[in-house]
């Protein structure tokens, strides 16, 4: 047997899988793809940033049938053109071919699609440093967090989705004896066989802000499953998903399996082709990270497929007291720059009561707070460098736009700034803003402004607080919701707060954890149940969802 | 500790939960709920048919708010009206109460809600005989199916769908503590919670057929995973729904819960209320059983809602060559006789070569093999009271209309009769009709005709029949295919089949197993993969759509 088949692979991962099953039903700590860069071969970390320009200005090969036309046009949010083509297959042709490899995928069984699944990872992970580079200069991240989100984070949730997909799966048994006793007769006795059977092809449509980590929960989750997987990456963040796919051609070709079982579909902003793939009778199950306009397009639309969306919502903090303030107001600051507040778990509204807070030290006013979050704000990012690193740059120009647009929102607490970068001075880096409005100004906090913007909002009380980011939830939804309060009743409020509108709960954070940040095998990425989500990355609802069960009986 | 409570019924039926949730897995043999009437105190067995009689021509009481008008008009099938009146409760008042009392269920837990689930399925065991009365005297079922689908059988459905959300909310922990080292530094510590969350309140939409084996997995589905359940029963069908909600009812107010938690909201066909409650926002989860119109209505217009949906669909057998003509033919008549064809398994349409099947016996031609069927039916149903029994009444009078409306469709090959029951002299009771077609004349025979009504399909050979059957498969969907063939090779492309159109397969059956019987806790009923179900009844996906998680954490 060759080592590269699908049951070689699976064995060779068998403990991997098995443990990441195990902490999938603990939810301790468990990271199998390090994020300390370190860990990884020197010459690979030292040699990425010449990887990944030698990638440029190139065309990236991948297997595809029929090529159409040649894609090009990310621009690194770091000042330059990466001028790599990529070709775009003909549509019918592609989803032919997949539906013509679906059985052979699905006869491979679970075990053998986990295995190949889980092989595709490790060599992703293999590759990290150089995956660091392409998303940093496609998403805009700060090379660090590029490294780790992009390359070991996103790698560790794909495992969690294969490792979903391998619990729910094995739970069904391949065959079954079933013996019904018929009293003095004999028994009826048949012979079972339960197979697990695709929907059909599956479409992960990325965004261009984080390209990997978004990406893998569904595509892993759809080919563990069966599904042949189709990766429409976002425009400005193809490199990311192509390298993953080549990644995966070129495991599944060395399992003597058709490599188009993960194809990409590259399009540009001017001529896009995800609605024409997205309502196609063949694609049967679709992932999207974006905006609400088109995920809640393609779930009222695209009928025929499963959708599982992650769209846009209002993630919320509110504040009722602390016990260090300094620290919280750092925990804060530390939340606004990152990603200069392109994640999508990012706090844009925080309520603070008008008449202050309680710390140990006694009341702090509103605009005591305000000062303290503007100064923790300034300080954290006085060292440029270091600024840089943590800012990262703005993706989207329309980003960049929104935070003039949004500066007459309401009363400037801290401006956003434009930074220069050491090395990229072209590269877009601005500094978060935080506004100050009134509880009552609900239009103006309660709308998604995606970008480092953010709003103290001055409530009553924290009753008041807690009733308006209960509106406000509930309307538009959000990943991430933060408390802080020394007052046990009122982190019981929270908690209820937090089960009435089904968005996960961050309480009292002031030290090395964010409210921001989740971690695979562990926390539950958005919960599925308000209008920011329709599906938590990952839960077991978002595997088995993907494939049915057909069975078939005979007597013995 | 009352004895009632939900933490002492979860441990009165642990033992029993934990039994069905391994066979979940193993897939064998298991029924917790007996099939055989003397299992049953034998007074409760005699005084079943009085029992109803005395619920007849009464008001039936439930708990419910703000009472606007009663409801009544059953008939039975076999001739009678049943006069008794039910209480139609405001729908707003209705929901405005039932989404007061979720927090209360929500908090239960997973463990006390599978306690209360199990104790009220155990005490609608208590009550089988009775239970079966009111499922033969509104969906027309013979007395002995009816007890066995409509009382044990439907409560292991019930108890299988309990399990299901057992096994899936026992996965994820209550708590976790998580611990991420930090090289030399102190480890991140924090202490996680996670909450089942239910989606909000569910509606069970239930059919005339069959009003509580179609009701129960999504009643008990949606209870057991905190959801607050309307059951909406057909109009034709409310007494066996009633019952059900009485004893439910009386189970959460002893365990102190309120009573509302499950509720009752019955129409009649001239002023049906179920649109308007599907669309209400508060309704998160429907499940329905019923006519395909009106499923993809649903599926369609209540957006808001997870939608769980069993349709029509065209249920096939191919026949490729018997190693037992007769044991064959016996076993088709009695599939084609019970309960009239009105079970959502029975086969509509079969086909067979023109030049007819391979038998040990030599060649049977396509008329001997029509002759045969036609002979083993009328041979099954010559004994009047046997066949009574067997045939049961017709539900509907439309569903006795489309028996003339459809014999102009065909050659008659069996002809349906009218009989009388020595009983019930105004009994719908008519037996099966059976028609020939020709292949290519397939806008007759995939076209569902609910009821008594089959078609013997003359193709030009096997591939031919697999062929249109795959067609009409994909087309119109189904919930059985059975296959008959000697041949080893033929086995395997009807297993193909199966897979590629996603419908559950049954081969070679000529023995005491009817392809329109599935068997709880071993056959999943309808896959969810093809038009005539969205759903599976049940697997995982039946369970873990109703909730979502609710993390919360903190610092240690």
């Amino acid at each position: 047997m060759s080592a590269t088949t699908p049951t070689a692979l699976f064995e060779r991962h068998q403990q991997l899988i098995e443990k990441a099953v195990e902490v999938l039903h603990t939810r301790e700590y468990w990271s199998p793809f390090s994020e300390n860069m370190k860990k990884y071969p020197e010459e690979k970390v030292k040699s990425a940033s010449s990887d990944f320009k030698a990638l440029c200005d190139q065309h990236f090969d991948l297997e595809a049938p029929a090529v159409v036309k040649q894609v090009s046009g990310e621009e690194s949010p770091y000042g330059f053109a990466l001028g790599i083509s990529y070709d775009q297959p003909d549509r019918n042709a592609l989803l032919d071919a997949m539906e013509a490899a679906l059985p052979q995928w699905r006869d491979v069984g679970a075990q053998g699609r986990v295995g190949v699944c889980t092989e595709i990872l490790q060599r992703l992970n293999d590759m990290s440093p150089l995956m660091g580079q392409t998303v940093m200069h496609t998403s805009g991240q700060g090379l660090m967090m590029a490294f780790q989100a992009g390359a070991p984070h996103a790698q560790d949730r794909g495992l969690e989705a294969v490792a979903y997909a391998w619990d729910a799966m094995k739970a069904i048994p391949e065959k079954a004896r079933w013996e019904k006793p018929q009293g003095k007769m004999d028994p009826l006795v048949m012979e079972k066989k339960f197979h697990i059977v695709p929907r059909g092809i599956a479409l992960v449509v990325g965004c261009s802000t984080f390209p990997t980590w978004n990406t893998y929960p569904g595509l892993f989750a759809s080919l563990a499953t069966g599904n042949p997987v189709i990766v429409k990456p976002h425009p400005g963040s193809i490199l990311p998903a192509a390298l993953t796919v080549k990644v995966a051609q070129e495991v599944l070709k060395e399992a003597g399996l058709p490599s188009c079982l993960v194809s990409m579909m590259p399009d540009t902003a001017e001529e896009p082709v995800t609605k024409e793939l997205a309502l196609d009778p063949r694609v049967q199950v679709i992932d999207f990270t974006g905006s609400s306009s088109f995920g809640n397009w393609l779930e009222e639309n695209a009928r025929q497929a499963r959708v599982f969306t992650e769209k846009a919502g209002v993630n919320s903090i509110i504040i009722d007291s602390v016990s260090d303030l300094k620290a919280v107001t750092k925990n804060l600051a530390f939340t606004l720059s990152l990603y200069s507040g392109q994640m999508c778990t990012t706090t844009q509204a925080i309520y603070v009561p008008k008449g202050g807070i309680d710390t140990p030290e006694g009341k702090v006013s509103f605009d005591e707070f305000a000062q303290a979050l503007a100064t923790a704000t300034s300080k954290f990012l006085s060292d440029n460098d270091r600024a840089c690193m943590v800012l990262g740059a703005i993706q989207s120009k329309a980003t960049e736009a929104r935070i003039d647009e949004c500066r007459s929102l309401g009363e400037i607490v801290l401006d956003s700034e434009k930074r220069e970068h050491p090395k990229f001075p072209d590269a877009r880096i601005h500094t978060p803003l935080i506004l100050k409005v009134d509880g009552q100004d609900k239009a103006t906090y309660s709308e998604e402004r995606f970008g480092p913007v953010s709003f103290l909002i001055a409530t009553e009380d924290t009753d008041d607080s807690l009733r308006l980011a209960r509106e406000v939830l509930k309307e538009q939804g959000a990943i991430t919701l933060g408390f802080y309060s020394t007052d046990d009743q009122r982190l019981d409020e929270a908690e209820e707060l937090a089960k009435d509108v089904k968005v996960a709960l961050s309480n009292n954070l002031d030290g090395g954890v964010f409210v921001n940040q989740s971690a695979a095998f562990s926390d539950f990425h958005a919960t599925g149940g308000n209008p920011a989500a329709n599906a938590s990355l990952t839960d077991t609802a978002f595997v088995v969802n993907r494939f049915v069960v057909v069975q078939s009986r005979r007597h013995v």
